[in-house]
């Protein structure tokens, strides 16, 4: 069964890649006038790869995270910079792409690559650096959304919330996005920098209250300035996401002899409670005498209770193990679609029913490693790590259970 | 689809009242010499009911919660004890029950009805009443789950963990048991009296260690006292668990026209958590084009961050609103079959897409509410409430989606 799960694990992504994904919306596709491409992501140097296979481009930057870049690509400067933490990496490689824009008219295109990662990667702040991340910091550490981090992060910023799309004006904007936010809220993927904004002032207000947020007086007052609430020169292409991931893995199950069944690819619990969820499901079918599998895409959050090693795939996955302690044709796996599961190598944990036991003859308690945040080191002791090394695709996470009678 | 919810409820617990369980056992059946009725739990004045009407009980006793006596039965004295907290009346009831079945000889039976509760109201303490209110409350705030709690009360009792058999032999003990633990283990249901106890002292004592509880050296020697891994006296039978419940909702939801997907009967997460992870499943499906409800028995449990008024069922229903919010023809339901959701006159919660939006016309903020475990005033105020009354049941709680085109 670990073989299967490998086997759903590394299709299901490869069904998902970024220069896959362009080369179906770009190939045979002309622009008119000049091509300036600004590709920003995790996946951002394949899929402006991808297009500079597909067409001509006249210039362009890409901005991804370091050690993405793989290579020269013809007419366009590729910058590496820093993520989840936006740094000076990524403010110098954000003005790159807005000088490259500049002075564009209106019968020129600006391809807009997006990927996950955008909003850290793309980023022009309109506060002192030291203050946008010490108000990034504080969202992460207490646990805010994705959701309420962008609707905050919108407004502290020159190009997020629609204003990269304006400053390219009068040129059109044409985005094709890889989605890293269940439900492709084309608005919140890296924050939307070419995408009317939805979220309003009152909602960045709120965010900062139910947090408690420590603001500056220029940064509270940034939080009341609005955002473009319509844009007539953007137009946005969504072309990965977890639904495709969803719907890759439930084919290649079936393939393998499971019965797929979709519980759902907008995921956004708790990650040790999911696996919990996820092994009572387990339970319930394992003795029914069919081979099934139960799909979850999305993304889980973690509660941070320790100083571990981990990631919120590595600890659904933990989790469950001890739910579905015993049960001879059991598994459950949970994975980042990125290749990387938190401050890791690994893309996420894979445990069976005999996972719960080779951890207690380690002598490794499942609860304080949960407790810890620690799930890394319990699953590398159990060989319970799913390791891909990057994938260069970003659409979320997909868990499964896989059960066979 | 509210009127569906409330149809799925009502005749899914009608499907498990103990009266027809029992009945379903015992008719035409005849025990060799004297029968001893004890009927221990929140449902045991019912089970005691149909069994005098089945059969002749020469002696009984009843020991139900606070309430739940409903009239005389012919020779059975019926008492009413403290839970979740054993009290004096649980520890003379429990004494009746042993001077009732002491001096039987081998061709008797004492016909032995279990429902859920019975941990609280069946009880011989073998240490100071105080001590063993003391441990369980700190047991039951801590979070233990009701295996933890148990393994540990099973060691303080001379009732618990198959010691009662022991004290009915050479007397045989006919067991009829409505399971209130998913997976319906029956060394658990009441802490299993009458059953071989697999638990062991040192699962007792990591249970100790795990949560730091502050025992006696009385009590701390007590965990080290094994109790009975055998009984040849002893039988049971399982006659209505949250199997049965799911089962029975499913049938109802099929008449109704909704097509039934039975998720897990074993659901064991955070209530609030479990809540989220449903409200996914609405949000994937909802705009599938068909009639669906997903189905999940079990128990979860609450973590306390507050003060407030409310019961798992009520809190998993309050968080999956924000899921669901805007969906026009989606629904969520939890309820205990028991019809008492913590200590509240409410059975759990009902919410729909327009929950969301009815609780912020309101001005009542969602998360707040979830905050304070106050899921109770939110839901009152919306007409999420779902009131039963007491329904003499108590085999878990059930939640649902339901889902229309």
């Amino acid at each position: 069964m670990r073989d299967d799960a490998r086997t759903v694990i590394d299709r299901a992504i490869r069904a998902v890649l970024p220069d896959r994904a362009v080369r179906q919306v770009l190939e045979g596709r002309r622009f008119p006038g000049r091509v300036v491409l600004v590709a920003v992501g995790k996946a951002a140097w394949q899929m402006a790869s991808a297009a500079s296979r597909c067409l001509r481009i006249d210039s362009g930057v890409v901005v991804t995270k370091y050690g993405h870049v793989m290579g020269p690509i013809p007419r366009v400067a590729c910058y590496e910079a820093g993520h989840p933490v936006p740094d000076e990496g990524s403010f110098r490689a954000t003005q790159a792409a807005l000088e490259a824009v500049s002075g564009l008219t209106e019968g020129d295109t600006v391809l807009f690559l997006l990927s996950g990662g955008g909003s850290a990667l793309f980023e022009k702040p309109l506060l002192p650096a030291q203050e946008l991340q010490d108000i990034t910091g504080q969202l992460l550490a207490c646990g805010a959304d994705i959701v309420e981090i962008n609707t905050v992060r919108k407004r502290l910023s020159a190009v997020k919330g629609g204003r990269f799309a304006r400053l390219c004006a009068p040129a059109k904007v044409f985005s094709i996005v890889l989605s890293d936010i269940v439900g492709d809220p084309l608005d919140m993927i890296a924050s939307g920098p070419a995408c009317p904004d939805p979220s309003t002032c009152g909602q960045a207000l709120a965010v900062a209250e139910k947090y408690g947020l420590r603001l500056s007086a220029a940064a509270r007052d940034l939080l009341t300035k609005e955002t473009p609430k319509s844009l007539d020169n953007a137009e946005s292409l969504v072309v990965g996401s977890v639904r495709a991931l969803c719907a890759a893995a439930a084919e290649v199950c079936r393939e393998l002899g499971y019965e797929p069944v979709l519980l759902t690819d907008r995921l956004c619990c708790q990650a040790r409670e999911a696996g919990s969820f996820l092994a009572s499901i387990a339970r319930t079918h394992a003795a029914g005498g069919r081979a099934l599998a139960f799909l979850a895409g999305g993304e889980t959050v973690v509660r941070l209770t320790g100083q571990g090693k981990g990631g919120r795939n590595q600890e659904l996955a933990l989790a469950a193990a001890e739910g579905i302690a015993g049960l001879p044709n059991a598994l459950v796996f949970s994975v980042g679609s990125d290749g990387t599961d938190g401050p890791t190598d690994a893309a996420g944990g894979m445990v069976d029913g005999g996972t719960a036991a080779a951890l207690a003859a380690r002598g490794i308690s499942l609860h304080r490693a949960l407790a810890d945040n620690d799930a890394y080191h319990a699953l590398q002791a159990v060989d319970g790590l799913v390791i891909t090394g990057p994938t260069g695709t970003n659409v979320n996470d997909i868990a499964a259970v896989l059960l066979r009678p």
